[in-house]
């Protein structure tokens, strides 16, 4: 087989309860693919093994033949090493140092790029969603955590060693609440789905928001973003203010991200923001232009995901595009 | 005068209350120089022909022909417009909108490259000093204000419509004192020169530091980054707090900044550093370290400028040689 036949990308996002591989035609028209559970308990070992078989299964799917592959491009969650295609030990895997890049190359001979997970989803939305080819975009997803990411003139912004826009983990409360990450006051341990949902249970145990009371309870597990939409929906004023108090936090850190890297789009994603996405973009749009100074003021906006869960395997796929061929792109 | 012999470059630093010019052989040597007061308050035609003038007296003390020239580079007062090479009213010229590339394009017939100061600052210690050849640099000037500058994969980190890198506007302390900006709590409000000054007034005000009470008194005009370093030196341990206190929020703030973009080396620099550069760097460097996550920490240095007061005009000039030449560098 030719290299010219070798004309599909495989997109792959490694997430620490499933992982999910599509592949692509030429034009990253979706032509198959396969989930599993990612059971990282089970070792890295097996984990790369499930990798392995996941791609397989999405090829059987999309009945297309290893050689044809022209790239994999899998996302993974951080830190990773992006020139080394090393994931660096994510807590939410526990599978140590993985060279993850040289065992996909060697399984199936052909080009591997490694990104972070984020920065794949914002990639994906700079190739294809809201942030269609402007020069810098910022990704900030909400989730367990505040995962950010970004583009910078048709590529990720690389850091020093490991990877960056690291937006959940930017002071913004001195001595706040405590963080996953061992400091305090970090954004996300004020504004994640995880903070709201916490905020939500006690606002339940006090009495304060009784359609959740019904939906949800007061057990953190069982407070979903859609539960919170519901609930606001149906009334619950103090959940409201639970997370416009989120959005606010977001914005609030934004200013300070708009200040250092001034981004032309903002695309807000994430479970919490797909179930409210009109609040979010506004309270967060409104608590940037409110923080940022006058000249930065009309130089921004403030979007909602397009491409929702896909942006981050299509992401992954298009970067590995752009990493084979070089193409920059609109 | 054929095009091999136009190889001589002009840099140019725009300030407040002065500017300068050198000239350069294309190693980058200087052949000359001139200085002259801004004396923004005359206005904006006034200022121009000063500019220009300056130079033309700068190529005079290097006995430089102007055909000689390969082109201008020019380091302005943000916010500037890079792409367009426009000055847009910076508040310490009171200038207005001013074309100023295309002003100094038509008076010398050569290409004229415009960037912020600081940025020119930072791109010159990347090219000649303390940061040379790594891919993120961040500059932290703090002066009256605090300026940030960065330079990312050998170019200028560029934002949306105008500059970014606004360091001194992070916002560290929420309901903080308020910022020449009109926001409040941003780390220029704390932690430059000027709040420094503030504080230290207050303090001999008090009677809590006699040696800078002799040197000084409680006038802001009369507190300079050497009569702090003096007093510090002195004994007055009122002072030292003061000053290692905007330390440690600079150190804070770039935590932030180290999650965002994640440097290899923070260039410390301005009146303030270049008075106490040990204090500076090793108090930056440990509130820094103390805050970024475990992943971090040993992900960049912080370091003081080497070129000091050159590093503007000498950057200025080597970022219109990029622009120009499209020379990478090292």
């Amino acid at each position: 087989m030719t290299a010219e036949q070798r004309n599909k990308w495989i997109g792959f996002d490694l997430g620490g309860t499933k992982m999910l591989s599509r592949v692509y035609d030429g034009d990253f028209k979706p032509l198959g693919w396969n989930r599993k559970k990612t059971k990282a308990h089970l070792g890295t070992k097996a984990g790369l093994e499930r990798v392995v078989e996941t791609i397989r299964d999405a090829l059987k799917d999309a009945d297309v033949d290893p050689s044809e592959i022209a790239g994999i491009g899998i996302g993974c969650p951080g830190p990773i090493d992006m020139e080394k295609g090393v994931v660096l030990d994510p807590p939410n895997l526990g599978w140590g140092k993985v060279s993850i890049r040289k065992h996909l190359e060697q399984e199936f001979g052909c080009p591997v790029a490694v990104a972070n997970d984020v920065d794949a989803g914002v990639y994906g939305e700079y190739r294809f969603g809201s942030a269609k080819g402007v020069r810098t975009v910022i990704g900030v997803f909400p989730g367990t955590g505040i995962g950010g990411g970004c583009i910078y003139e048709g590529a990720i912004l690389r850091g020093s060693k490991c990877s960056c826009v690291e937006i959940g983990h930017i002071p913004v409360l001195p001595d706040g609440p405590l963080c996953g990450c061992g400091q305090r006051g970090c954004l996300e341990a004020v504004a994640s789905r995880l903070a709201v949902a916490a905020s939500a249970a006690r606002s339940v145990y006090r009495g304060e928001a009784p359609y959740l009371q019904k939906a949800a309870g007061t057990d953190l597990s069982s407070i979903r973003s859609s539960s919170l939409a519901n609930a606001i929906k149906a009334g619950d004023e103090a959940i409201e203010q639970i997370v416009r108090d989120a959005a606010h936090h977001i914005g609030t850190a934004l200013a300070g991200v708009i200040h250092l890297i001034s981004p032309d789009v903002v695309v807000l994603g994430g479970g919490l923001v797909e179930a409210m996405p009109k609040l979010f973009v506004e309270d967060v749009m409104a608590a940037a232009r409110d923080r940022v100074m006058v000249a930065y003021r009309d130089t921004f906006k403030v979007v909602a995901t397009e491409l929702g869960d896909d942006a981050g395997v299509l992401g992954a796929a298009a970067w590995a595009e752009k990493m084979v061929v070089g193409q920059s792109t609109k």
